[in-house]
């Protein structure tokens, strides 16, 4: 068997973590690991010799990865900020690249991403692993089969109590390394929309016969991390930081219009005590689901006077008929994060070896991680309505290359 | 016993409901109903003769009621353009009004109410029964002892299929009496606010202490009524009406900032398929609430990283020690809608008997109707933010009198 070769860059929490399930592959070879810090490197090279028995080459210089040849694909989890110019840095070096999910900080960043792959032609991706659960390819298969009727309205959000993290040093052996707590400080936006919007992107034909024309964004007030560190839970092994002057508002709530006219409101919810919750829901002409009570509700088959909390959880009957593909016999123990993580990347490396379109391209990447920037836009405005850039100018009218196989979206 | 002389305006399905709810109180009397079309009018006479034993006078002309000296209260129970109009003919004949829930027009009729309310010193209320349900009272009773730390963002919607009565004639041996229709082939907007907006108003002090001060609003497309009439269930005793170009987006997604920096999104969402929610959310720095699965998370009670279904429906496990004490030892089948009516207009009443402020009054009832209109607004200058008056002209900044006692919210 042929291995495929690839490389990592960015060896953090999240990037050990995905190079622990890809070392597990059989049919894939980590040929080399970087990092801009030498502890990761080393422990990333001895993780990947208990995993896969062999030992990757370590670097702490991302163009020296990009130097070796035989390698096809790389993976780029570093902090939010390097990833699109390190996939760029991959295009130009003709490897495919799959970034970590995060939000763009200019709209000059996206365009160069999608200037860079016209000019380039090697294929980008986002590891937006939510495209891959169980529920969200579930509402998209049954979109696709009509179930909803037209579509009209989306939801989701990432709802995720994160104020630990962001506000304590976890590693207090050495220096805070975690990039989070410098965006909060700065900036006021939707800094992760790929999670919920990505599976919804999809499910409304984004940039493939619709698109993204304007958004609205609203922030709330910053409250949650200053209260958090005025009463700090003793958790072993952490340092709290000292209190800052947050700029990012608790709750970011932003509103996108489609040019078909259909809506998505997207929530950020992260410095507040909470359950995780991505908040996902699909409002059709025939049918709707709900994420936080896990039901659907499809006309015809239930009836709106029903008490709603006797379908509570229902989305599990419905798993034999309208079940995705990717999910039928599929074991989730796979990968992380409920086995998302396993099919996300296995998307990448399907498009790897076979020398075709990701199925999340440069224009999905572009247009999803704008939001972030447009989302601070507009609140830096007081919630004045901002436009949208068609990153396809005009090819989301006409059919074009997209990825086809197994791991279609 | 000294009997409350009151009389009703508006006497379709709503204002009978109330009017059955009301000839049941032992110390209030109906003295008369009025209604534009004299069969309500017989019909409501002989149903209070059935329950109270006694008839009140019926009459077609509102002046004609508010000319009989005796009542003292009049609840105005109309379609909702007459609302405000009827509430200032009342407060200038010097009788309290209490009007059923709606939206506003124009800006001009709520300072018209406003105005009107300064100059007779009449108190007007709204009948928002939502502010008397058990769950929207006890968040505030928990959000005034401080459970939820400080509030940062609150939601709620009006979440309600409402597709049949929107597009049947149910009374098809008369002319279409409905007027709902002739709303959402119209206008776009947020037409039915206040469900969603009262108790938030409520939890985060709008008009004693803070204020609403701009929104931004969205409509999705308007798809649900013509696929609805495309293939209309079969439901005896109703007549389609014919398809017409529905202005009214099927979701309206509205966010509000409030002056210390609290967020409130509403949504509307009446014509598509789905169960009734009216979506409520608190979320603090210390606890969240949920209504889509009746859960509660407080810090320090509840982990974060628990099975947030294992809390589905923990509210009820919170009554005893949480639930406001308008709700302690209340029977709710006293009133409709699970007890809210009820509650409601007892506190009207004890408003009128005490010759007190309304625990809802002219200020809160300007406000939260201009949301309606404000919306409108903003979606049809595409999402633009707009501003939202403070009606009380500065008086919000310190204590005025309110309504105190039992009913005070």
């Amino acid at each position: 068997m042929q291995r495929t070769k690839i490389g990592i860059i960015g060896l953090g929490g999240r990037g050990r973590g995905l190079m622990s399930m890809i070392a597990a592959m059989e049919d894939i070879e980590i040929v080399a690991v970087c990092d801009l810090w030498q502890d990761r490197v080393d422990l990333s090279i001895a993780k990947v010799k208990e995993i896969a028995g062999y030992e990757p080459i370590g670097l702490t210089n991302h163009h020296d990865l990009l130097n070796i040849d035989e390698i096809e694909g790389v993976v780029v989890s570093t902090s939010w900020k390097d990833h699109i110019k390190l996939c760029i840095d991959c295009m130009k070096a003709g490897k495919y690249s799959a970034m970590e999910v995060g939000g763009a900080y200019a709209l000059e960043d996206c365009w160069a991403l999608v200037r860079t792959y016209e000019e380039t032609r090697v294929p980008v991706m986002m590891l937006e692993n939510c495209n891959f659960g169980r529920e969200e390819l579930m509402m998209l298969n049954m979109v696709r089969q009509g179930i909803f009727g037209e579509v009209v309205h989306c939801q989701g959000g990432y709802r995720h109590d994160l104020r630990h993290g962001l506000t304590h040093n976890r590693e207090p052996e050495r220096e805070m390394r975690h990039y989070r707590s410098g965006e909060y400080h700065n900036r006021n936006c939707d800094n992760y929309p790929t999670h919920d919007l990505g599976p919804i992107a999809k499910i409304l034909d984004i940039n493939r016969g619709n698109r993204m024309m304007k958004l609205v964004s609203t922030a709330s007030r910053a409250s949650g991390l200053s209260a958090y560190l005025a009463n700090p839970p003793a958790i072993e092994n952490s340092v709290p930081l000292p209190d800052r002057r947050w700029l990012q508002g608790d709750i970011i709530t932003t509103t996108i219009t489609c040019a078909h006219g259909q809506t998505i409101t997207l929530v950020l919810d992260t410095s507040l005590p909470r359950p995780y919750s991505r908040n996902f829901q699909v409002h059709g002409t025939r049918a709707m689901y709900v994420e936080d009570n896990r039901s659907l509700f499809i006309e015809g088959v239930h009836n709106h006077e029903e008490d709603w909390r006797d379908n509570w959880g229902n989305v599990e009957k419905f798993y034999e008929q309208y079940d995705h593909p990717m999910w039928r016999g599929y074991d989730p123990s796979k990968g992380g994060h409920g086995g998302m993580d396993y099919l996300c990347m296995r998307a990448f490396f399907d498009a790897v070896k076979r020398r075709c379109p990701t199925p999340i391209d440069a224009y999905d990447v572009a247009s999803w991680m704008s939001i972030t920037t447009l989302s601070e836009d507009s609140i830096a405005m007081g919630g004045h309505p901002v436009t949208i850039p068609d990153f396809t100018r005009g090819e989301w009218l006409r059919s074009r290359d997209v990825y086809e196989g197994f791991y279609a979206l």
